[in-house]
């Protein structure tokens, strides 16, 4: 069995720990999101490539969702010493050391594809990860332009120093004038606003010239299915189906989604404030009509949503059940679900 | 009093803590050897600079003379987890934030003198401290090719890929033909081999087309005099001298050395190994000697070499005392010394 996953961060790498348990023999490939990628302090961090690696890996910290178990801080104490921004994105000592080997290897010419193999041969995750592209593609989000001042690089002459290296999150410092719109980094958006003030638009920048990385389409086309793992439809799966060529494949093939909306919220994160960005209701049905029926098959909600879901959406096959990833056992079950859902005649 | 010294790493650094109590009032430049540097993981690597700065700063490990106190080692265990090397180059958590930053800075395109100075911002180690040069210059050392396996980089697939970023010390995993030499990088030979494998020569690389840093010539020229602080003659004072411009406005000075060897042996560090690669004996006569009068005004020692030195060499005043560093107090009494001697008419 060869399953495909588009795959964001936390939902997407707990739901694909489950689905290695529930479907221990299948070839599963993961095609991760980067739309969210950042380089801070001049080095590339791939946060929802690294939550896949290192959650499959056994190298997560299971608490938070995100970066290493047994982590130490020194390396951003001292940045903070140096007055060296952005303080909002705490990275970590172990986590800084997958950073710098990843930027080592693209400036030595390696495609991402290529960097995340390399990385993925200590982690062993047990699955075929490969980032949507190798191009760059980032996700800004329109704010109005007054609602922050820009604080994105610290405070010092250090730090205005090293910002200058580019790819720093948005217009540093910059107050624009009343009223105006900015478009800022996601990440400045996520992480240091917690998504609080409201998105006008969010954009996948660089997608319209992205090229899926080497692999993807072909993992596509040979998957007996594709699954829409528990991730946020706008900034995850989104942007992947944003690459030019991933979508019309993925359409081509049986689609399961699992809705991240669970009883009408965001089990975690603030994927409403995403959809409500795209015009999209925070309910399971909306999602799944959002995702529509030329992509998706089938689509799991929550029994709490079961009601506002209706038997079907719109031709898409939708069942109910617990959808709460408490621990590897729910989110194999959950998995199980999807395999059988995948599995009904169309 | 305006003083200028040409400092290596631990002997300069400590050297110098003890003139700024001895001369507190002075304005001390330091012009600080860039040969030793290196990049590592992608990241560029001063250890002369940062041991000045780390020293004068108070953020110094005392014990060992380099990095930095209360470290941490998270990011080396993340790398030899990922097997990438080199492996024989041990660099802490707090240190590596330096790397960052600095890396972060040149790759804007800040010279490595602006970088400096933003990171002296932080440490404030109450002189001006300036690289000889903004250019590249890397020492490398020649020794027989068949003396060393070649083990630069480490031992897996990433370490590989990862080294293909340039700067790595030496062509690595390259077995030559026995007989013929091979140049290797200082630190390679250095930290790595020890010195333990004699050195046929040992060459500045780039230093014939290094121009000195912006404020080096202007601060020899304004300056009263010139310390050469017990730093290795061959590998730290011979590099920053071998910048062009840089011994002629150093000739033209008043100039006072400190011999680095004691009792016919370095201090510290493998200095003989460097002093024979270049024909010079290991005594502090012979290090006067091969600086030379033309340079070379006053030439301390310690009282151990005292009769071995004669009451002058070839014209050069030398003046015997006890020159172990043993404290701060120690090596202001030293910097004392220096100044006194510098003030003796000629």
């Amino acid at each position: 069995m060869r399953i495909v996953v588009l795959a964001g961060g936390i939902g997407g790498a707990r739901f694909l720990r489950g689905l290695k348990v529930a479907a221990p023999d299948a070839e599963i490939t993961v095609i991760g999101n980067t739309g969210d990628d950042i380089t801070l302090f001049g080095l590339r961090v791939c946060p929802d490539l690294d939550t896949v690696m290192y959650t499959l890996g056994g190298g997560i910290n299971e608490e938070q969702g995100w970066g290493r178990a047994d982590e130490t801080f020194s390396v951003r104490a001292e940045l903070v010493g140096y007055s060296v921004g952005p303080s909002w994105f705490t990275l970590g000592d172990r986590d800084f050391a997958t950073h710098i080997v990843r930027t080592q290897m693209l400036d030595a010419g390696y495609p991402l594809s290529a960097v995340t193999a390399a990385l993925c041969e200590r982690w062993r995750p047990g699955v075929r990860l490969i980032p949507m592209s190798d191009d760059r593609v980032e996700t800004h989000v329109v704010i109005a332009g007054d609602d922050v001042a820009g604080d994105v690089s610290g405070v010092s002459g250090v730090s205005e120093k090293a910002a200058g290296s580019g790819g720093q999150a948005g217009p540093a410092g910059g107050r624009s004038a009343p009223a105006s719109r900015r478009a800022i980094h996601f990440q400045e958006w996520w992480v240091r606003l917690h998504a609080s003030v409201p998105a006008e638009s969010i954009t996948a920048v660089g997608a319209e010239d992205a090229k899926p990385a080497p692999g993807v389409l072909e993992a596509i086309e040979s998957a007996d299915f594709v699954l829409l793992p528990p991730s946020n439809p706008v900034v995850s799966v989104g942007t992947i189906l944003a690459v030019p060529g991933i979508r019309a494949a993925v359409e081509a093939k049986k689609v399961i989604g699992i809705s991240p909306i669970i009883g009408g919220a965001p089990v975690r994160g603030m994927a409403d404030a995403c959809l409500s960005a795209i015009g999209v209701e925070t309910s399971a049905r909306a999602v799944a009509a959002h995702y529509g029926p030329r992509l998706l098959d089938g689509w799991l909600v929550d029994t709490a949503d079961a009601d506002a879901a209706g038997p079907d959406v719109d031709g898409i096959a939708v069942r109910a059940r617990p959808l709460l990833m408490t621990d590897v056992t729910a989110a194999a079950d959950i998995a199980a679900a999807a395999l059988e859902l995948a599995h009904e005649p169309t």
